[in-house]
């Protein structure tokens, strides 16, 4: 199925908000097997939305709206869709009564602008939207589909997963197709290819593998497309398990989760405390571990020992340490580590010391040098890094790195 | 002028990348009084750049394009531009030449790839591109101008600012425009607009006053059209600094400066350094501050206090403050204040604790309750927020406020 993604709203079109929802729509719309030809943004104009939707209704099979439907819009959208599909605008009931529910829940009045909400085409399926106002409509004619939705990401992302997907697989049966997404960490994708080549070298046609890299991680997506949806699932569960297996040192999830998540995970079942001790950083590795609900069960605190005088009295780095090695070294990482160990009470702490950039380099340490520890009471592994002279990008690699580090350090020292 | 903008490149429809080049340009273009009213994604299909390159050259004055040219693209877009310009592709020596010069510089070597990016179109003016290989063109037809830019973010940026935005500006002489942006912390859109509503109805029909909030900051934009570049420029110059002078309080810059960058400035300019002790942003703050180049010069260090054990230990909270008023309280972050100011050996320190969410509230203190503290040796102050279940947003909105609460505490206690 050939889709248009349209997006309507005058934010966009003057740069004041990106737009975000096409890319996740196109995402989704991607692993049921769908082709998503075009994304279009437009103003709120009825003769811009006509004109676009008459145009992408000639071109693809399935149209899908968002925005234009705020209480506030005027009705633009729905007029334009009304007049395209040859129907009225009626009063839904059922959607007047979901509004004054939800404002009932959330102890607030409606306004007249709600009630006009409620006037629907009469052509429309409506889809019900329970994060919000707006409901959806599905429109059906001449064998193509569209569908218009709220802009409200969280709103379009609701009715998409519950109604808009399921119904369009229902619609537009394709073939049977599955996906595996394998998360990894620790080596960028051309050093992946080369472990990985008599594996994907083995790949049957009808199953592909995308490299998508982020940052540090790399996730391998596997797509199979085939006659049987019970064995293709067998074959990519069977090709999957071989991908991870190949490159198990790498792999640190399935799916959507995250590397702070994965680790997290690893570190309760451990039963392990952790502790940071960061320069460079800044205090980014700890933000990124306690983003994560319930991090406070393997998660003590940390140390930004920004200053020598703070990475001396807070983590006991020895004076002469940094007068002969310097802040940025292995062995002052090294003694932070032990610091934050012995000062946070932690089984286990990570430290980083570095150069952020873009200035403060030297021809021995330039911009980007950045030197890592992690360890226990009775190991320490220590990391050097060079990296480039984007501050920005220096600290979130780090942090991915560091997040990573923990990892391997886990998995090699607490065997199961 | 009316502007339509169409990205190149498949990673946009399969959502693997967001499309931010088209948001920024449109940013951009809107601050010199252009009309974007279209923004396309298409895909590298020879078939479908002509056509939709053909229908916008149709619509609109100025058709931008991004992307579609690296040397990997198979120069599909450089065919379908010199179809449509009716023009022949030719090697381009000042071009070959600049590639030459910059993969000398990286020390590396370039490839056959590189060279067949050399043959341009014949008919089109190169744009210089100093930050990659890929060049700008510039082309004419019938009153209309189309510019093909590389899709690379920084590539793209260097081209707008430094070629094609002066370039229109000469080519479409408009009305002369002027802006002023006003950038405002510590109240909402709604209470800013209350406080300066003489002001709002002050304004000449010509002078336009635009809100743009965002997770604790608002940037107020003011935007003046005229006939005299000069007139209008001391008319809005006048207008922002009633403006300013109405909210000064609120007030944190001007322009495009960010809140933890002005901040940065001013802990500078009063030769002060802070210090923090976090435990529900858990590092959040620091890692704002420190995202500045030359923070070490302001900024000591941090304690994120996750746990008890490190409030206590660390900044020496009372383990009875923990027990009868809890570890979120205006109590303990009065005393994590104190710890922090002692421990790290500033000159000002912020506190923050509260519970993020999703889970672990209370009756009492529901999930959003965060207390924050910033003092000196002399003064503490307090304030507690009562914020939403999602978080991240917590986290990110209180660490606005925290930089905030940073500037209005030296503004109090250290003015000139």
């Amino acid at each position: 199925m050939n889709v248009h993604i349209i997006t309507i709203g005058d934010e966009i079109l003057i740069g004041q908000i990106i737009d975000t929802n096409s890319a996740w729509m196109a995402g989704q719309l991607n692993l049921i097997g769908a082709h998503v030809s075009q994304i279009n943004s437009i103003g709120d104009d009825e003769e811009q939305i006509t004109d676009t939707v008459r145009r992408s209704l000639d071109r693809a099979d399935v149209v899908l709206l968002t925005g234009g439907l705020g209480p506030t819009k005027d009705d633009i959208t729905k007029n334009s869709l009304a007049e395209l599909f040859q129907c009225k605008l009626e009063f839904h009931q059922p959607t007047y009564e979901k509004i004054l529910k939800l404002f009932e829940k959330w102890g607030r009045e409606t306004t007249p602008a709600h009630k006009a909400q409620c006037y629907l085409p009469n052509k429309a399926s409506i889809l019900n939207n329970k994060m919000g106002t707006a409901p959806g409509m599905w429109f059906e004619k001449n064998e193509k589909v569209l569908v218009s939705m709220p802009g409200v990401p969280y709103e379009m992302r609701y009715l998409m997963e519950n109604e808009v997907i399921p119904k369009l697989q229902s619609r537009f049966p394709g073939q049977p197709i599955a996906h595996r997404t394998i998360l990894t960490a620790g080596e960028g994708e051309s050093r992946i290819a080369v472990r990985i080549q008599d594996f994907e070298e083995s790949l049957p046609s009808h199953i592909k593998l995308a490299y998508l890299p982020n940052l540090g991680h790399v996730r391998l997506r596997l797509t199979a497309v085939g006659s049987d949806q019970a064995q293709i699932e067998v074959e990519i569960e069977q090709k999957a398990m071989e991908l991870s297996n190949a490159i198990s040192d790498l792999v640190y999830g399935h799916g959507e989760i995250k590397l702070e998540e994965a680790v997290g995970q690893l570190l309760r079942d451990k039963g392990l405390m952790l502790s940071t001790a960061e320069s460079c950083t800044g205090g980014y590795v700890s933000h990124l571990i306690t983003t994560i609900p319930g991090s406070s069960t393997y998660f003590k605190g940390g140390i930004v020992a920004y200053s020598n005088d703070v990475k001396m009295q807070q983590l006991n780095v020895n004076q002469e340490t940094l007068e002969s090695f310097g802040a940025v070294s292995e062995q002052t990482v090294t003694e932070m580590v032990r610091g934050s160990l012995h000062q946070l009470g932690s089984d286990l702490a990570i430290a980083i010391s570095g150069i952020a950039g873009p200035g403060g380099g030297s021809p021995e340490k330039p911009v980007g040098t950045i030197w890592m520890a992690i360890g226990n009471h009775r190991i320490i592994n220590t990391q050097k890094l060079q990296l480039s002279k984007n501050r920005l990008k220096n600290i979130q690699y780090t942090g991915n790195k560091a997040l990573n580090m923990i990892r391997e350090f886990v998995n090699q020292n607490y065997p199961l």
